[in-house]
């Protein structure tokens, strides 16, 4: 550590202690109420959880990163949310609109902040806290103007413009990666032991018992056909991953990494796509093609693509999140193409 | 392994995926909605919770299968979540009978693929995926002609007719069980540490909190207190397993083995007769004896009968699951002959 | 071990039993029912589950409890959840109350018990199963002395007079702790490992999420409202505590122990207040003032009074929910003088 380092450190508490107050001043002048809740209490409760249990321990599976990366994501997520649910009343001020209630207010951010954290998981391990702490606070704002030139230039519909979160998050942690030199391939920093292994397949057992609830909790009306779409697409997903990890590798062995990345591959893909599906076939179409996508993807990017394009994604963020969710996105664009024929 | 299960093994993937694109196909001509939803989303997730994280580490605790135990767990609900499914579809396409919206055909899918998780812990160690894939596809089928018997020929109730999937899971994984030769008592496969002691505890945490859903989830009315009732028999069964625990060892310690299966017995012989008890002391009494018994059991069938009858059950599921729905079955048939007096 | 201990610890089943015995013969004559249920059946999973798995993992730290924590956390809270279902019945039957339903006693109970489990925190390592237990009734029945001199004496309306807990399980457990000898601080006992340091991080994510269910369960209308505060107030008090916990140490690295137990400063705050907050930024503002008080009060304790007055609290309960709850009283009193004015 330089001693340039050192006293930058020292200012971190006093930056985020500053950060919060003005959080306090702001939520003084901009907050109002209305009383309606739109979000029901356990649909927030399993985001909620969600976000803190599967990101947490879907990141720990480098070993020297335990105990930082569920630490470090509860910082993460409490910062986000915060600054997020603060660019929501900013843009509702600016804009002279109705308040939404406490509890949507804190799922959205809550959602939002999902993209910070997919970021996370590919800057793991090359960057120092304050790094990551500006890293939250500038995607937020980035994240909400994304959103911004959705429902405005693009005519998303209310909060399914929000639900690129996975792509965004998968690109912009990419982008930022790309900004930082590779750790030594050979380093203790990028091992992983069986433990830790065990530990980031709890994360992902999280994730997927959770995602029905993520893509459910923003949609408004027929809830229960997206909970539903999610549940089989995931089903399918997984039993892919499974099936495509025996036979990509040479003793015919399930691997723990490819399970790990492409049993999420299905409920990433239907979050864009899920209201306008009306046949779960499709869904599980879906969850079996993002499923292949992802394990095919895992293979080219590590052997071919990321050595040539000098990108170093330690969580495999790209094919876990990015790839499905741009299938997604052209799912997204064919069914509506079919709908208006 | 020989070159004839490697070449068997090397199929496996076909197989997964042939199953797969079987089950697509039948999705798409069986698949029709209603759009009223009889479970609650809640409802579902706890239940969903309960078999992928309850009994994904209650069945860790063989220090060689923590991630068998939690990856093949997944794999084998997943595939018998989507076949149940089917089996639902085609019995009501065969009967005319009007479908139920998807996610109640998912709870109780959910619900039947327990027999399936119970039985993969009798003969855990001893098959290889094939095998496990094998037993999921056919136990599913069988599950669904005695759940058939049940409503047609024994008159009982809607869907009370699925409860007894504890004891068909016991018996079914005991009958699997017998047809493959004992591991040898020394080997390291039924060897357990502290550390794989601890989350199988964990496992057994996650099936006590989350009982009570699972055996009100599909009964109708009244839901309360079926809860009520699970919860204060398991908490009966939680307190007696400690008492005779320590009763039954020499220095009068707790013995972890005796707690991981009787504190969940109370939960299983209610799934019966919850609906029946009028008064939380005749369940706080059922859960009492459940405990007992499962205590007692464990201790003779460990002692005496397995060696001779030459039954080898890695995690105890007579006695955890098999004993406890017997004593259930019987408490419903006295509950049942002293209402009609 | 003393032969005299070890007669006395044969008898111990037999107590509990006897104590179960008692318990279902008077739940026999006393339990009578309504059937509106006030308490959701998903509210009081969370609560449940943030008993179980939150307080179970929370005090796993040192690292010969393991088994301990986890098990003898699940045995005082079944006995202390019917310890106090039975208070309650007892004193509905001598006011000749109408009963509350099942559900809602329950979750009373549940509520009730975690001031055993708090003090159960502070003489971890120290005490014996034996003394565990008469603790945990001998606890219960002070607590509802203390909630009934509350709502009698004190005229604290309906449900508010049992959000205390904190503060009384704290103080209760540092009482208990007082009455025994310190274990010497080179012993094996108060040793902590990184493993069992991450495991009671998982317990405090428990705690974290659920929290905003604790504070509601019992809240009568506007029950978003509490969450949204109370949820708030553990973001800023986590934003804090990382701050803080920076400040506080030489090199600027973030300390497990202050995190461990000032994100959660908080909530117990807003334990008492929640319902007369009006605005988002007076939860905040609590929020940050428990986080900072619980850290100062960790550093001074542990170095000035507790060698001083021979007070050994093992998992820092003082600070961890002593001190904020002291808070909370306060902010109370001020705001109901503001409120007046």
């Amino acid at each position: 550590m330089s001693s340039n380092y050192r006293n930058f450190r020292n200012s971190v508490p006093w930056i985020i202690l500053f950060l919060e107050a003005v959080f306090i001043v702001l939520f003084y002048f901009l907050f109002s109420d209305t009383d309606l809740s739109f979000v029901s209490y356990p649909d927030f409760q399993d985001v909620n959880h969600m976000v803190i249990f599967g990101f947490g321990f879907f990141l720990t599976f480098l070993k020297r990163y335990g105990f930082s990366s569920t630490g470090f994501n509860l910082l993460i997520i409490v910062l986000g949310v915060q600054c997020s649910a603060l660019m929501e009343l900013l843009s509702d001020f600016r804009l002279k609109m109705p308040q939404e209630d406490g509890l949507t207010k804190i799922t959205k951010a809550t959602v939002s902040v999902t993209a910070v954290v997919i970021s996370a998981g590919a800057v793991l391990g090359k960057t120092n806290p304050v790094q990551l702490i500006l890293m939250t606070v500038v995607e937020i704002i980035f994240f909400h103007i994304s959103k911004w030139i959705n429902s405005t230039f693009l005519q998303v519909p209310g909060n399914s413009s929000m639900m690129h979160v996975h792509l965004f998050g998968a690109y912009f942690g990419l982008a930022v990666s790309s900004c930082f030199s590779e750790p030594s391939p050979r380093s203790e920093k990028n091992a992983s032991t069986p433990k830790s292994d065990l530990l980031s397949m709890l994360g992902t057992l999280f994730l997927w018992v959770f995602w029905p609830s993520f893509n459910s909790v923003l949609s408004v009306g027929e809830n229960w056909k997206v909970i539903y779409n999610t549940y089989i697409a995931l089903a399918v997903s997984a039993v892919t991953a499974f099936t495509f990890s025996a036979m990509t590798t040479k003793d015919g062995k399930f691997r723990m990494a490819h399970i790990h990345s492409a049993v999420l591959a299905g409920g990433v893909t239907l979050s864009y796509t899920d209201q306008r599906i009306q046949y779960p076939w499709i869904a599980m179409i879906l969850g079996l093609l993002a499923s292949v996508i992802t394990i095919l993807g895992s293979y080219c990017l590590q052997r071919c693509l990321n050595p040539a394009l000098k990108i170093h994604d330690s969580s495999g963020v790209h094919f876990t999140f990015g790839f499905p969710a741009v299938l997604g996105a052209l799912a997204q664009v064919i069914l509506i193409a079919v709908e208006n024929e």
